[in-house]
């Protein structure tokens, strides 16, 4: 039943296809070189900070990655809501901080299910009310949740967003049996302002410091409590922070960057050369992974293409960018220029590329290579993946699962 | 397996479960009464128009949905690629409208297959060059494809620009044995200017006289050759054109618009409002039927909820709109207000609302649930959609195919 629900979906396709020759098209591609080169190149850097790195998992739901992630020595897989959780640990997950609040009653269920099959689980609390919710609702099922209280900063997201909230939340957590305070959490992509990097070490050292205050009054269950921040755009700033003297020996430093396992052709791009700017003793920085290979439709007037890619295919809150051309079923070596193509509008199946003066050779059937800004939004809208070689050869066929 | 697949994905619930109790959040809905509504609605009123009803199923995908369609009497389903026809004729949809360009060898080879084991088929063409491929993919096969030459406008998406080279690519389609030219197909929706709704009528009035002509000229292989076209926003516009002695009785007029199934909370309830200001006679419009349900998961700041629904829950294109507000376990006949909630930012996973003054009551697991522009966008995130009576009760789990 699986097999035909995947083949009845878009771009299923069968192993030892080539991209430009029998894969329905169009089709969301991970690169394998350079998906191996994000996952070691990101371990590598967590370990040489002192930290562990769980690995934000809703940027792809896609377990085959996440196992790629934890084989690389991830400590765990980072997720955003119940029902990830669930589907990571049905395929192999056993440590997952979920980096959000546990909310509702179904919601808390699922959860309850994974520690009754054995998970290491983690989720984070923010308010008097959710950790009085969860205390009563795992008391009453006989389980210990360990959770971490969430530190915001003012006009951000989730999370406390003063040193009294964060300790009187601390105060109603050490009242409920059934939840055990395991450490701390927060996301520093939320801080904004005029000089961002200076508003991310500030926040990173209130972090640290308050982690430090925490333990000296006791407050946390656990000998090596956890502290947890940092997205694909910041990371370095937080594991410097991380790296210093209070945290190291006595706490669990945690990076968690999600979108670095594939880059980006956008958002991330940027941040990565912020990063390299701010670093520059990082070599070779991540490569983007992940593409979307489409056909061209229609070529109704001079210089406007129609690629049949739609909002249904790939991100979209930048515009996907063109990156490569192919003729169907020709050499994948053989590439061809798209310099001057412009993305000028995505449409929920269609896609206007204005083409520039000259543009004379292109043909309806013709393959398009498109990067997109943040990846999270590209891999939600596929089922499966396709993993290539360099020769555009399909090589894994990954479900996700959203 | 299949079972324990969607098991793992969000929103898979048992049966009989109320949403408000028992339900992982968030969730998408779809309202059985102006469901059934929707349905028997826009039959009737392309009955009245002597038109036939093939709704467009990329709204949806869901298979359950076209069954209701079907039943309702419609005369097929539309749909926009190759995956998609394959998915619906895996679920029993036996005549299929692709309206939308047929592209790539191996996409070509879904819908050989699909005429191979008898499925009714049509597709488009506005170029030679798609003309041809497909004529030697499917003489190749054997087979006989039926395909409607697509008319667009100068600056809309794909379609010939001019009647030249509509009789010229009826011309080729004539010379490839293995296709079959049985009408014309247009969409109003890429017709833009200061009066749209003139340039709709002298571009409905233009499929007409095309037709017409082409139909004069011995061109088309079918005795009542297929005219089509229509959305959501100006069926009544289109149906009105179809309407006339030129068509009706020689011809098989076929609206297709998809949206209307669920309505919406944005573009359509506007667009909605617009035909029933053109046609007042037709009574009691469309109603929204979709709805995503989700719950507060932080009240960090006064005036400031946080809510675990994200742009991977619901369509953004315009932010979500709050409609009604429950307790979590509460009765569903007990909503309360949320007027003056306004959505200022959407995120991955969380959704920023801003509380009116004096909004005391809100409390953490408080059970929202948005409205949406543009229904497409938010079934697309979801593999399984559940249908809902009036008192939130779960009656039905729908698969969909994306």
């Amino acid at each position: 039943m699986q097999t035909m629900a995947l083949a009845m979906d878009k771009g299923g396709e069968e192993l030892g296809s080539n991209l430009l020759s029998g894969v329905s098209l169009p089709a969301a591609v991970v690169h394998e070189g350079p998906l191996a080169h994000n996952v070691e190149w990101m371990q590598r850097f967590a370990e040489a900070h002192g930290a562990r790195l769980a690995p934000h998992g809703k940027t792809t739901m896609t377990p085959a990655l996440f196992h790629r992630q934890l084989q690389a020595g991830a400590w765990g897989i980072t997720l955003a809501t119940a029902p990830q959780c669930r589907a990571a640990f049905a395929n192999g997950v056993t440590r997952i901080l979920m980096a959000n609040q546990l909310v509702g009653q179904a919601n808390m269920a699922i959860i309850a299910s994974l520690l009754e099959q054995g998970a290491a689980f983690y989720c984070v609390v923010d308010s008097h009310e959710n950790a009085r919710q969860l205390g009563r609702f795992f008391a009453e099922r006989g389980l210990t949740l360990s959770v971490l209280i969430e530190i915001g900063v003012e006009g951000g997201r989730c999370g406390c967003r003063n040193q009294q909230q964060i300790l009187s939340l601390a105060e109603v957590i050490a009242s409920e049996p059934a939840l055990s305070l395991v450490g701390l959490e927060g996301y520093e992509g939320v801080v904004h302002g005029d000089n961002p990097e200076s508003g991310i070490r500030t926040y990173a050292k209130y972090l640290v410091d308050v982690a430090v205050e925490l333990e000296a009054a006791g407050r946390f269950a656990e000998e090596n409590p956890i502290v947890t921040a940092s997205g694909s755009a910041w990371y370095d700033v937080i594991a410097e922070a991380f790296q210093g003297a209070p945290l190291q020996g006595r706490f669990t430093p945690v990076l968690r960057p999600g979108c670095y396992i594939v880059h980006d052709h956008g958002l991330y791009r940027e941040a990565q050369s912020a990063v390299l700017g701010r670093r520059p003793d990082l070599q070779q920085g991540l490569e983007p992974a992940l593409e979307v290979f489409a056909q061209v439709q229609s070529l109704p007037e001079p210089g406007l293409a129609i690629v049949a890619l739609g909002k249904r295919d790939i991100g979209h809150d930048q515009l996907p960018i063109a990156l490569r051309r192919f003729r169907e079923a020709g050499e994948p070596s053989q590439s061809m220029s798209v310099a001057g193509w412009e993305v000028t509008k995505i449409m929920d199946q269609h896609t206007f590329v204005r083409l520039p003066e000259g543009a004379q050779d292109v043909e309806v059937g013709d393959i398009v290579a498109f990067g997109a800004s943040h990846p999270c939004l590209t891999f939600d809208k596929w089922r499966q993946i396709l993993l290539v070689d360099d020769q555009l050869n399909v090589k894994e066929r990954m479900a996700t699962y959203f």
